[in-house]
C-alpha cells in the first residue's frame, strides 16, 4: 500500500494488514473511505461469502446492528463473521485499522482482540503542520521540524506528487486523527495565498485526506483582507472585512465542500490580530466563525498570546499569566464554532510545566489542548523521548478539581513531527510519539505501555514471534522512562528554558535569562526559581482553581518536579525526596546519563535481528541517534553541573567530577 | 565626481577638491592614475601656465626634482607653483588627494599645508572584503557586514554597473590604501569560481581599482585544484597540484597584469588547508607563492588557525596560544613573496586584547597585522566606536622591546566596513574608521585627533567656517573617547566574548562559556578571568618576549585593562586604579552609559546646522543610531551588573540600581 519503497511503512507495513487480507471480505458503501477500505483489504466477495464485513450502522443489508456512538465504531462477532461497523464510512475505516491493530497486539501478547464498541474521547483530534512553502531564512521549511523538508511542499509550490501525503493520511487514519492543518501558524506571504490563489492545490491535498476520513484546515493570517484583498483594514467589526471573509470562505467551500476551517495565531510573536484595531480576541475569532458557520466549519483560535518584548528587569510581569489574563475574561463571548486552542502549559512546551490554568478557567468556551509532537524542547528527534506518559498525565489531570482535562475539552491538537525523511520522523523511534498522540487523542485512558505495545506490534508485524517479543522488551526499556530521563539531564525541577535561543536544542543555562521572552530562572549565588505565588510573587498560583492554587502556593505541598516553576528557593532547600535542590541538580543529571548505558545495551541486544526482523536502515539510524543523544546528554549534564557549582559553590556530595 | 547622487560623498565631496580645481593645472603622464588625476582636477593648461603641477619624479620636463622615497610623494613649492611629485603616477595621485586634505585642514585649523616628503610606513596597505556573491543563509551577503549588501555583487553575480566600486576606489586612494581583496576569506562554492570562470568580471573590478593605484587580490580556496580542477588532491607537494596553480595563476595574470595575489584562510573554522595532507602551512603558502612569483604577486596567508571544536571542560587548551604554536616554529620557512597575516590580538578582534605574540616571534618572515574596520565586536556600526586610538596603540606598541610594531611589519590589512548603504558604512560617523585605517596604515605616528580633524575637514568641507569648527568640536566630543566608552559598558578588563553566539552584537555573559570556541571567562561566585601565566596557567605569557612576558605574568605589573585576559582573580582583587574588580565592573558600566548624555548633547548642539552645513539625511541616521546605541548600552550595563551581582553577591558600593 505504501507509495514509495524507500519510505519506511511506519505502523502500517503489509504484514500488519495481512491477517485481514486473508479473509474473504466485503466493504459496503460507496464513499471515499469505503473505497479506501476496499483498496486496503483487497478483492471483494459477495456478502454471504464474506467472513469480514465493513459497513456503516445504517447499512440496510445488515439489519439489527448495535447502535454506534457518534464518531465511533464497533468490532462485532457474528458467528464466523467479523463485522466492522462505523458511525459513518470514515469511522468504519478507522475500525478496519483498529482490527488490524488488535490482531497485531494479539501476536505480541496473546490477548484476543476485544470485540466491543469504541467512542472517541473528543470530537476533534487534529495535527497542526508548521510547514512553509518557501524555505524560511531562519526557520527553514518546517518550523521546529527535525525530519527534513515538508511532505506537502517543495520548490516553492505544492508538490505535484502527493503520494506521501496519501501515505501520511493513511497512517493518521489508523490512529484516529480526523483533522489536519497543512501550513504554519506563522503565516508568511507565500503561504497566506493558499487561501485564495492556492485553492486548487489545497483541494488536491484535501482529497487525499478525505479518502482517509480527515478534514483539511488552513492556517490563515488575520490580516488576509489587507494582504490578499488589498483592503486598508482587517478590523473585525468592519462590515467590509466581514464580507471579504465570507466571500473568501464561500470560495474555499466551493472547492472543498468538507473543508475543516481556519487555524489562527493572532497578536502573538509578531502575527497580526484584533488588538491592532482595539478589538478583543472574541471579536477576531467570531469574525471568522461567522464566515465558516454556514458551511459547518470551525475556527481554531490559539490562546498563545503574550508579550514577547518583555523587559527582563521587570520581575512583576509573568508570561505564565498572559494567556489567562487575555482569555479568561472572554469566557462565553466566543461563537459556538470557535475552539480556543490552549497550549498544555502556561509557557511553551517545556519538558515539565504545570497545566495551563486556562484549561479550567473557561467553562463556557470550547477548548482544545495543544500538545507538541515535534520535539522542539524535548530532544529534537535526536534524543529518545517517548511523550505518551507526559501527555497522559496532562489529559487525565483533574484540573477543575474533579474531571480529567480530557473530559472537559472539545479537542486535542498536536504539532506534527513528520517530514520527508525516509523514516517520517528523523529518529525512527519518534514514530511512536506520532502514533501515541493519535491514540491518546482518541482515548486518554490508554496506558503509555499499552500504546507502545500497539505501535511495536504493528511496526514490527513482519518479525517472527520471538523476535517481536525481544524487540518489544528492548523498546520498552528504551522508551518507557525516556521522558523522565530527558527531564533528568536537562532543566531541573520545572524551571524550563535553559536552551540556546533560536535553536532551542542546545544547553545554555543563561541563554534566555536576559532576553525579552519572559523565560527566566533567576538563579543567583544563593538560590533559583520563579516566585509565582500570590503571597510574594507574580500571583500565577491564584489563577488556578482549588485545590491546585493552595497546593502550588506552598513549598510544603508543591510537587518537587514543579518546585522551581512556582518558587524561588535556596540551593539547600530540602525536597520531598529528601535531597537538597543543589544535590538534586547534580545527581539527577549524572543519574540520567548513566541510565543511557541501559538504553544502548537494550538496542545492542537486538543486533542479531538486524537484516531479518529489524531492517538494517532502521538499526543504522537508531545507532547514529543514540550516539548523538549520549554526546548531547553529557554536554547537558556537564554544563548544568558546572554552572551550578560555579554559582552556588556547593560541592557535589558524591564527588563525581565537575568541570 | 561621485557616481550616484543618492550616495554620500564621504570624505571627497566636491567642496573638498574645489581649492585645487580653481588652480590652473597640468597633470603630466599617460597612465591610468594620471588620467584619473586629470579627471579629478579638471581642464588642463600648458605647463608654463600651471600653478599646480602633478608629475612623477622621473618627469623629464621637470629636471632637478627632489628624490622621492619608494611609494611616496612630495608636495613642493616652486615659486608660485605647487608641485605634487610621486614616486610613480599612483603615488602622484595620492599626493593630489593629500594636498586637498591639507588645504581642507587649513580651513579648519588655520595651519598651512606642510610642504614636505611623505613616505608610507608599510609597502602593503590593504582592505579585505568579506563579501559573498551568493547571499549566505547564515552570514548574509557581507559576512560581519553592517552596511547593507555588497558593492561588488548583486543577484548572484558581479554587478554590471561598477560605479560604486569606482567611487570606493577613489575614497581609498585618498587614504593611501593600495590593495583590496574583493571576496570573503571563507570561500564558498560560487565565490571560488572567481579564480577561473569569473576572471572577466574580476578584470572589470581590477580596472576600477587600477585607475586609483590599487591592486586587486582574490581570496582563494586551498582546495581549488579539487573544487575547480576536478583533481583528487590539493596536496601542496604534489607536482600536478603545483601545475594546476601555475596554470590558473598564469591565466589570472593574462587577464589582469597587475593582479595583487591571493589571500588564504586555510585550516581554519572549516576551511580546507595543508593539514589534510600532513603538510605544513609553509608548504601550503609556498605552493601559491611559487605560482605567483614570476608575476610579482603576493600570498597573504592568514595565521588565524585554532581548534574551533575545543572542549570547554579542558582548561589546559588555550586558543590564545594557537597561532603562535602553529606558526612561530615555521619562521624562515616561508617564501619571500608570502606575507603572514596576523590578527592584532591572539583571540578575535575583541574591544581589548593584548597584541598577538606572533607579531614579535617571526623575525625572518614578512608579517602583516590584521585589523577589523567592520565593527563586529565593537558595536556593529550601531554604536559609536572610533577605532583609531586602538589601532594606533597596536601599531606603536614596542612589542619586541624596542621597535613599534608598525616598523617591523610589511603590511597593515583591515576588514572593510563598507556596503551598498547610502552612507557606505551604516553609521555615517563610522566612515571615520575607514578613513583612519588608511591613514594609520600609511603613517602610524599620526594622532587619532589629527586624523579625525582631517576626516571632518574633508567630509564637511562644504560647511561655513563657523559651522565647520562647531561640527569638529562636537565630533571630537562624540568620537575621541568612544572606543574606551564602548569598552566601558561591554566585557570588562580584557576578558572578552560576553556576546551572543552568532550575531556577536548582543550582550550574553555566558554566551560562549560552554561552547567549543575556546572563548571563556571562567566567572564563578568567587572570581573571574583566564589564568594564562607560565607559573599556574596555560603559559601564554611565555610566548611574549621580555619585558612583556614578565609584565603580563604578574598581577602586580599586568595593566588593569588586560588583567582578566591573563589572570583569574577574586572579585575583591584591588586594581592599580584603587578600585576592586567587582566595583570596577559596576562603576565602569554605569559611568560609560552616563557619558552618552554628553555624546547626545554634542550632536544636539548642531541642530541649527541641519539642512545647511549638516545634511538632514546624515542627522536623521545619526540620531537613529544614537538612540539605538543608548538602548543597547543600557542593556549591556544592566545585564552585566545583574549577572555579577547574582554571581558575586557583592553589592554596588554606590547604591546604583541593579535589577
Amino acid at each position: 500500500m505504501t507509495h514509495d519503497d524507500d519510505v519506511h511503512p511506519a505502523w502500517l507495513p503489509d504484514a500488519a494488514l495481512a491477517p485481514l487480507r486473508t479473509r474473504p471480505c466485503t466493504v459496503l458503501g460507496s464513499g471515499p473511505c469505503a473505497r479506501t477500505a476496499r483498496a486496503e483489504l483487497g478483492p471483494q466477495v459477495p456478502l454471504d461469502r464474506a467472513t469480514l464485513v465493513v459497513a456503516t450502522a445504517a447499512e440496510p443489508a445488515l439489519p439489527g446492528l448495535p447502535p454506534i456512538p457518534a464518531g465511533g465504531y464497533a468490532l462485532v462477532r457474528d458467528g464466523e463473521r467479523l463485522l466492522v461497523i462505523g458511525d459513518d464510512e470514515a469511522c468504519a475505516l478507522r475500525g478496519v485499522y483498529a482490527l488490524a491493530r488488535d490482531l497485531a497486539v494479539q501476536a505480541l501478547t496473546g490477548n484476543e482482540p476485544p470485540l466491543t464498541v469504541h467512542a472517541p474521547g473528543q470530537p476533534l483530534r487534529m495535527l497542526d503542520h508548521w510547514d512553509n512553502i518557501d524555505v524560511h531564512p531562519v526557520m527553514g521549511q518546517v518550523e521546529r521540524g527535525y525530519s527534513g523538508g515538508s511532505i506537502f511542499y517543495a520548490d516553492g509550490q505544492v508538490r505535484a506528487d502527493l503520494g506521501r501525503v496519501r501515505d501520511y493520511a493513511r497512517l493518521l487514519a489508523a490512529t484516529g486523527i480526523n483533522a489536519v492543518a497543512i501550513n504554519n501558524v506563522n503565516v508568511h506571504a507565500r503561504e497566506a495565498r493558499l487561501l485564495t490563489d492556492g485553492l486548487d492545490d489545497v483541494a488536491r491535498i484535501a482529497a487525499e485526506f478525505r479518502d482517509h476520513g480527515i478534514r483539511t484546515f488552513l492556517s490563515v493570517s488575520f490580516a488576509a483582507p489587507v494582504l490578499l484583498g488589498g483592503a486598508d483594514t482587517a478590523d473585525p467589526l468592519d462590515p467590509a472585512v466581514a464580507d471579504w471573509w465570507r466571500t473568501a470562505t464561500d470560495r474555499v467551500y466551493a472547492a472543498i465542500p468538507d473543508f475543516g476551517g481556519y487555524l489562527v495565531k493572532a497578536d502573538s510573536e509578531g502575527q497580526p490580530g484584533p488588538f491592532a484595531y482595539g478589538r478583543s480576541h472574541a471579536d477576531g475569532a467570531n469574525l471568522l466563525a461567522a464566515a465558516l458557520r454556514p458551511h459547518g466549519g470551525t475556527v481554531l483560535w490559539r490562546a498563545f498570546v503574550y508579550d514577547h518584548r518583555q523587559d527582563w528587569r521587570d520581575r512583576s510581569t509573568d508570561r505564565a499569566r498572559a494567556a489567562h489574563d487575555h482569555f479568561a475574561p472572554l469566557d462565553g463571548d466566543f461563537a459556538e464554532n470557535v475552539v480556543l486552542q490552549v497550549k498544555h502549559g502556561p509557557m511553551d512546551f517545556q519538558v515539565r510545566e504545570p497545566l495551563s490554568s486556562v484549561l479550567a478557567a473557561m467553562p463556557h468556551t470550547r477548548l482544545a489542548i495543544e500538545l507538541q509532537v515535534t520535539q522542539e524542547y524535548t530532544g529534537q528527534q535526536r534524543h529518545l523521548c517517548y511523550l505518551a506518559p507526559a501527555w497522559r498525565e496532562y489529559l487525565r489531570h483533574p484540573l477543575d478539581g474533579t474531571h480529567p482535562v480530557a473530559d472537559t475539552v472539545a479537542g486535542v491538537t498536536g504539532v506534527s513531527n513528520v517530514g520527508d525523511d525516509p523514516f517520517w520522523t528523523g529518529h525512527p523511534l519518534a514514530q511512536a510519539n506520532l502514533y501515541a498522540f493519535g491514540r491518546l487523542a482518541w482515548d486518554s485512558t490508554l496506558t503509555p505501555e499499552r500504546i507502545l505495545d500497539e505501535w511495536i506490534a504493528l511496526t514490527f508485524a513482519g518479525a517472527g514471534a520471538d523476535g517481536l517479543r525481544r524487540i518489544a522488551a528492548a523498546l520498552h526499556t528504551m522508551l518507557d522512562d525516556s521522558w523522565r530521563r530527558y527531564e533528568g539531564y536537562t532543566a531541573p525541577l520545572g524551571v524550563g528554558f535553559m536552551v540556546r535561543p533560536g535553536t532551542h536544542g542546545h544547553p545554555d543555562v543563561d541563554g534566555y535569562e536576559y532576553t525579552p521572552w519572559g523565560t527566566y530562572h533567576f538563579a543567583d549565588r544563593d538560590g533559583i526559581g520563579v516566585d509565582r505565588t500570590r503571597s510574594t510573587g507574580t500571583g500565577y498560583t491564584g489563577q488556578y482553581p482549588s485545590p491546585w492554587r493552595e497546593i502550588y502556593e506552598s513549598v510544603d505541598t508543591c510537587p518537587d518536579e514543579l518546585l522551581l516553576f512556582f518558587h524561588h528557593v535556596p540551593y539547600q532547600h530540602v525536597l520531598h525526596s529528601g535531597s537538597t535542590v543543589i544535590q538534586h541538580i547534580y545527581d539527577s543529571r549524572a543519574d540520567a546519563v548513566e541510565q543511557l548505558d541501559g538504553v544502548e545495551v537494550a538496542w545492542d541486544s537486538l543486533r542479531d535481528l538486524v537484516g531479518t526482523d529489524l531492517p538494517a536502515a532502521v538499526d543504522h539510524r537508531v545507532r547514529e541517534r543514540l550516539a548523538e543523544q549520549r554526546r548531547s546528554a553529557i554536554e547537558w549534564r556537564d554544563q548544568i553541573r558546572s554552572y551550578f557549582l560555579r554559582k552556588s559553590g556547593v560541592p557535589d556530595r558524591t564527588g563525581r567530577p565537575i568541570y
